[in-house]
Order: structure tokens, then C-alpha cells, then sequence
């Protein structure tokens, strides 16, 4: 029996994005893609796996589900991130953070984080009280 | 059939830790766990499942494993973070912050990142070219 903690943050994370595709389905989200036929022929993912992917997501408040319909079309949903799948970019990023560094790809990966207002190219950095830039992190220890 | 790039971070990274219990046990060994029991008894994790997944984990450069032998029994084996092991506190640290804003639990979860030399609390942040912190970030959308 599993006797993980509701509050722990990577437990609670991975109740939402720790089924296989979720996150890459996320990763097209932000780079844009709104349409079934998008995610499924980018991803290779078969279509029942992506409909029901789609709908876990939209149920855990990731994506939004609206109606189109294309001239002469039937009616068809799209999927747009909500602003908790926006906010899912931060761990997206820390993939590529780790990756860049400790598992680099032989051509390296052109996914960037930017500025959603002024495109600014950013970094993921920890930040100390003052605002100094730390280079490397740690998770504090229980105490006992 | 999948068209995953080889190149993509979300890809890579997902290809070492996205396992079901992977992140965990990740997080435990960040936390100072080292010993096979450590993990089981806290996580409640299959002990075959558990063995597989911290082969694994050494196979990716996760994990080291060493030998030790407490008096009177059998030599036994602990595991600990390599530094691309412990470079995975970002992805940690990123889902504590995911969670903190946009699904937090009822009671908070005291884990803390730290600078791992002088304990100073540190947080993840987007920075500019300038060092300057940015609120929030988006993926860079391919051109075309």
C-alpha cells in the first residue's frame, strides 16, 4: 500500500502530468498547438490514448475545451491551456535545464523560455532572499 | 507509431525519470534517503518494482550504488545521487512551485530548496539576459 503524502508537491504534480504523454501533450500546448489532429500527428500518439489524455487534462484544470467548425465541417473541440497549463512552463523548462546540462542531446534542442509580453529570452535560476543568483540548489533535510 | 524527437528535453528527460515512482524515489534520495528499506518503508513502493526502478536509476547515472555491511549481516547495497542525480532538485523544485501557485494542498508541504553549502532558502526563478527576475514565462513558439 502506498503510503505517499497528499501535500507533497511532487506527488501532487505527478497526479496530474505523471501519466506517459501528459506532459508532451502539455510541451505542444505551449508551443501552440490547439487541435486533436495537431497533438496526434506531431506526437504519434494513438487517438484513443490522446482523447483520453486530453480529457484527464481538461478535468484537472490544465486545458480549457472550446467548439470550433471549419467551413462545411462538423463541430470539433479545441484545447487551450488554462492559466495552471501556462504555468506548467516552469517545469518544462527544468527539463530542459537538466538536459542542457547533465543529459545533452547530440543536436541540442532549440525549445527556449521567453517574455510572454516582450519575448526576452529567460532562464530558470535560484534566486536567494536578496535576489542573488545561486548556482546550485539542494532540498533542506528534515530535521531529527 | 511515435515521431518523438530524440532531440526534445521534455523527451529525454521524461526517457530517465518519467517511470511511475522514478521522480519519488528521486526526491527521497534528495531528502538524504540511501538505503533500499529507506525507500520501500516510505514510499510503500513493490520491492520488485523498487528494485527495478533503482537499476534503472543507476543504468541513467541517477543513482550510484555501494556496497555496505552493518555488523552481523549480509553485505548490502546503498544508493546515492550522482551529480546529474542531484542536478534533478530544479525539476523538483519547479513542481514545489507549480503546485504552491496553482494546485496547492490543504496543509502546505514543508519542502524547501536550499543553497546546499550555506542553507541560505532559495526559490527558482525567471531571469534575464540583465539578471533581472521576470514573473512569468512562456515557450518560444517555432517560427514559420
Amino acid at each position: 500500500m502506498s503510503k505517499l503524502s497528499p501535500n507533497c508537491p511532487v506527488v501532487r504534480t505527478l497526479d496530474v502530468v505523471g501519466e506517459k504523454w501528459s506532459l508532451l501533450i502539455v510541451r505542444n500546448a505551449l508551443r501552440g498547438d490547439t487541435r486533436f489532429s495537431q497533438f496526434r500527428d506531431d506526437l504519434g500518439i494513438p487517438s484513443d490514448v490522446l482523447t483520453a489524455r486530453l480529457a484527464t487534462l481538461v478535468d484537472a484544470g490544465i486545458l480549457e475545451k472550446r467548439a470550433y467548425r471549419e467551413p462545411g465541417a462538423r463541430e470539433r473541440s479545441s484545447y487551450h491551456l488554462t492559466p495552471a497549463g501556462e504555468g506548467l512552463v516552469i517545469i518544462v523548462g527544468a527539463m530542459k535545464k537538466w538536459n542542457d546540462e547533465f543529459n545533452p542531446a547530440a543536436v541540442a534542442s532549440s525549445m527556449t523560455l521567453v517574455d510572454p509580453v516582450d519575448g526576452t529570452p529567460l532562464d530558470l535560476a535560484y534566486v536567494g532572499p536578496s535576489g542573488a543568483i545561486h548556482e546550485s540548489a539542494a532540498l533542506k533535510r528534515p530535521a531529527g
